[in-house]
Order: structure tokens, then sequence, then C-alpha cells
């Protein structure tokens, strides 16, 4: 069954994922600001700007109305930049006249209040505005999901139902679609992918090739875990499309913009010089403040976390902070993951 | 304390770890039977077939004569392609004068038997002779070790101060050394991966893009979890440097002959023709058999094991096995990790 779908934000992901909603023969909105962008999507259904070379389909109409995109729908996928998901969320609950799910699409976590999406969803949408919060997140670039290559990512909701419906709407030949229940792994995920991309990133801009890259992902996932685990998380969700799929893909391709951030801060850029030249949102970057403060409030070890924070806050020398992280010793890998997951050594399987 | 080691094999792998015992300063003495290798390695300290452009240490010596090679060592370091390791192992026990700690660097499980490269170690060497086996594996490609880029490396066996020992003997700044007990899922990690990293190849080489390959991987870690669990193995090996950190490694990296080789099957070039190409041993090949194998014998679902399988030696078109892979509908990704801990869901943390 086919039904109008609001889509808010018009980035490369928003217009991915709206593509993929056209495809499955949804009624598709595409809302953002930009005037010049949204009329453009309705002459020649393209977004030059975020996805070139891409016709889309033509049940996508672009709007800048919040009011046109949002009459009558029951499900509205939220694509915009972490920075802008409260502003956004308060022009949802004054427009809407009867209650949406929000299906979201960012990661990140908020410096200070320390809270995940979803959170801060629910405390900018009063609960007769939302019905449900779902996130859908896992290893997918935008531009491969507009070729329509193979892609696989996960959806999570406290509400099953709300999972199942959101996992209906968008599955299709190439685009697979599976269930999570575990919603705060799910989201920790998503967001500290990005500390661990920057790091590899000027990894490989210092030059130190595959073998230094594969141990700070794989150390990132115990970090990750870590801490997630400690906020409620399932510890499997990180081995999952959404925990180690997502990493891999953000950390070793080069269309991800975290790790080219951390590819030029490798290469002698200063911060600042990095974000103009980037001229796009790095989450990676806040991302790592927020990160930082968890680990004080949790009081769980990050390493790489710390020394990210160092060079991108304090000024450390990348190259002194790479180095030193992987000149820590610790003489008995599994004892990390073992505290993961709660077990005693004499325990585990 | 720096001592005599012998080096069996000098291969790009072998070479590489002469070099970092060497640089420790210890006396290692590389074997292998190629009488001009040998002798290059002692005139110009250059192994140009397998490190080009890499100045050995001088304290590595090139010999043709295991004797040689052998007289007085504790502790050899088996370097050979999998399938030499049982002949070179039996030439170990006519040659020794004492018995000795033989610390094995190969990935693979031998079709039929079905053994572990430290089972077909110990099968060939009675206890007399071989004091202990050690497995070292880990993201660690040799043309960066022998550059001292940053690696990170497993080491294991089933005598804790054996893979102390190893990890001493090979620690220093640049090639870190991690212990853990688990031999059974160190050797599983290591050698299932490159069953993985010919699927991933075969991905890129249809053009399939980022997305696709970390499904595969995510996927294909849950596969070779799933078995090695069944088999013995600690599951939270698997999160580790021996597993994940290697998987990712292979993978990705354009130095991986196995992501080579499956990425010339992708673009069309039948099994015969690549392995020609190659001119090196595609130890994935011999061990998608084994694990087909293995999979049977556990009943243990691998369906990327068998999808290759059936490209490999049913003659199977790789676009439709890897099609019918990411087809493959799973409403709940939880589930099959959940059944690698044993845990039922609702008992999970």
């Amino acid at each position: 069954m086919t039904e109008k779908i609001a889509v808010l934000g018009a980035g490369s992901w928003g217009t991915a994922l709206a593509l993929v909603l056209a495809d499955n023969g949804h009624d598709v909105f595409l809302w953002a600001k930009n005037e010049e962008r949204m009329n453009e999507i309705n002459r020649s259904h393209t977004n030059s700007r975020y996805l070139p070379d891409i016709l889309l389909p033509q049940n996508i109409t672009g709007t800048t109305s919040l009011h046109e995109a949002l009459a009558g729908v029951d499900v509205v996928v939220l694509a915009v930049p972490t920075k802008a998901i409260r502003e956004v969320a308060a022009q949802i609950v004054s427009t809407v006249q009867k209650p949406v799910t929000v299906v979201h699409v960012s990661k990140g976590i908020e410096p200070d209040s320390l809270l995940r999406i979803s959170e801060m969803i629910e405390q900018e949408m009063p609960a007769e505005v939302l019905r449900h919060v779902v996130v859908l997140s896992g290893p997918s670039h935008a531009e491969e999901v507009s070729l329509r290559h193979p892609t696989t990512v996960t959806v999570s909701s406290k509400s099953q139902e709300a999972a199942q419906k959101t996992q209906d709407l968008f599955m299709n030949q190439h685009f697979r679609v599976y269930t999570n229940p575990d919603i705060i792994g799910v989201e920790i995920g998503g967001a500290l992918k990005n500390i661990i991309a920057l790091a590899a990133g000027i990894s490989d801009g210092l030059g130190y090739g595959d073998n230094a890259k594969a141990a700070l992902i794989t150390r990132g996932l115990a970090e990750i875990a870590r801490l997630g685990t400690k906020m409620g998380a399932n510890p499997l969700t990180f081995s999952g499309l959404a925990g180690i799929g997502d990493l891999i893909v953000t950390c070793t391709s080069v269309h991800s913009r975290n790790w080219r951030a951390g590819n030029m801060l490798g290469k002698g850029q200063k911060l600042d010089e990095v974000l103009e030249n980037m001229g796009m949102v790095v989450e990676g970057v806040r991302t790592t403040k927020a990160a930082h403060q968890l680990s004080a409030e949790y009081d769980v070890q990050m390493p790489i976390t710390d020394a990210l924070y160092h060079v991108l806050f304090e000024q450390q020398d990348p190259k002194k902070a790479v180095d030193e992280l992987m000149a820590r010793v610790k003489k008995h890998e599994l004892e990390d993951l073992i505290n993961v997951l709660g077990m005693k050594q004499d325990e585990s399987i």
C-alpha cells in the first residue's frame, strides 16, 4: 500500500531516501528551505548540489512549505543535520494536524544535554503529536543508494509496530531493511562511529596504512561497545549493521566526510581550515565533545575519543596522539571485550 | 635478551617478521629453498621478489640449509603456505636436536581433515620435539610492517608462557603484540576471513560499492562467529584484532590477494585464469572448501561461504550469487547474533 510521506531535509541522504520511497510507489514530499533547489527538483527532477547525475523519480515533489509537506501524512522522515533537529521538530509540532511517526536518520549526540537524537525529538514533540520515533541507520552512503547499489540498513524503535511499518515503507530489492529493538545501541553506534572515522582519517593522513587503521577500527568498536553497554545498549548491536557495518563504511570510504576531515587534519591542516574547506557539516567534531563528556559521566575509558578530543579542542599534535594510542600496552586483548559483556573470563563460553 | 631465531619461509610475511625480530636485536636465520633469493638476502640485504625497496637489517642471515637455520634455536617461526605446513613440520622433526616452540603465522583450514594449522603441526611433530605451538595473527600487511608502520597483532597458545615469550620476542614500538588465550578463535578468524575477502572482492568487481561490501563484512563476521563458537572458540575473539580487525584489512585493502582474486572473479574472469594471473597462493579458495565441509559437520548456516562455494566449484554466476545473498530477507538482525552467544533474546543484556 502506498501513501504520502514527508521527507524533511534535501541533502544527499534525505534526497536518496526520498528516491527509495518514491521507487516503492509512495507519494513523496521533499521539504527544504532553499527555493532554488526545490524548484530544480520539480522542474528537472535533479538535486545537482547533493546528488549530481541522478535523475529523481517524478513522484518526488519539492516544496519549501512545511504545511504542504506535512498535510495528511502519518510518517515524517527527518533528514536534517543534528544541529537543526530541535528547531525542525518544533516546527513539525506547530504544523501537523494529527499525530505522526518520525523516522530520523541523523547521527550524533547533543553536547551538554548528552541526549540521543530520538530523545531530543521526544523532548521537543509532546505525546499527542508524536506517535513514535524510529531511527534508520547502517552502512549507507547516499551516493550508492541513489545508484540503486545493494544496501542494508537497520531500523529501530521502542515500538515494534512502528519499526515494522518503517521496514515495509523502505524495503525493496536494492535497499534491505532489518529491524533491531535496541534503539540505544543503534543510535550510539551511528553517532560514535564518526569519532573513529575522524581518527582513521588522521591515521591515513599521516601515511600510516591499513594495519594501523584496522587496529583503530577494532579498538574503536570496543570503546563504543563499552560506553554503549553502560548506557543500556545490547552489546550485540555493535556487531551488527549499525555498529561494525557502519563503522567500516565510514572509516574506509572516500565518500565519508568525517574520514576526509580527519585526513586533512593528519596532513597538517588546522581544524578551522578543515571545516571551512569542507563546506559541509562534520558531525564527528560535535560528537567527540559529547562522547568525551559521556565517558566521564559513565566512567568508561575511551582512549581514542580522548586522543581526538585533545587534537580537536586542545591543539594536540595529531601524530603524537596517534602514536600514543598505538603504543598503549595492553597485555591481554580479551580483557576489555569481556568487560563489555560483564562476564568474568572463566565464565566466557 | 636476544637469541637466535629461525624463520622458515621467505615470502613477504616471513621476511617482514624476520625484519621485526632483527629490529629487536635477535639473530635471525631466514630459511627458504630458493638459493638465488637467499644469496640476495646475504649479499644485498634485500628480498626484491617479495618486499621490493626494503633494506633488511644485517642480522638476518639467509640460508637454504634447514640444519643451519635450526641449530640451537628454541623458537621456530613457520611462515610457509598452508599447503606446505605438514611437509616442513616433518622436516623440522628430522632436523632439530632439542624441542622447539613453533610460532606459525599461516591462515587456513585443511580440507577433508578439517584441522586448524596448530592441530596439523601437533599431528606432524611428536611431543618430545614440539614444546608448544603458538599462532600469530591479526591485521598486518607485510609491506606495511616492513615499512615500520604501526601494526597490532594477537598471539595465542594453549601455553600462556609460550604466548608471553612470543609477545616479548616480537613487541616493539611499531609492532604491538596482544595475547589472547583462545587459540581456536584466533585460528578460525584468521582462516575464514579469506572467504569473506573473496566475496568482498567479487562485490567490488561487480561495481557494487561500499554499502554492499560493509554488509558482506558484517554478515561475514556473524557467520564466522557462529561456526567458531560451535567449534569451541570464545565469541569475543571475533570482535578483536584476529577477528574483525583482520577481516577489515583483508576486505578493504588493495594489498590483499584474496580480495584481488575475488575482484577478478567479479569482473568476469574464470577461477583458473585468476589463479594463473595471481602467481601467488590464494588461501581463501582452499579455505572455502574446508569451511563448506565444516558448516555441514557442525550444522551451522553459512550463506556467504555457501554462495562462494557455488561460485568457485560449481560455476555459479558471481552476480547471481551476490544478488541472492543481499536479498536474503532477515526480519531481525539480532536473532543471529543472539544465537551465537546462545542467549535467548529476553535474556540479552
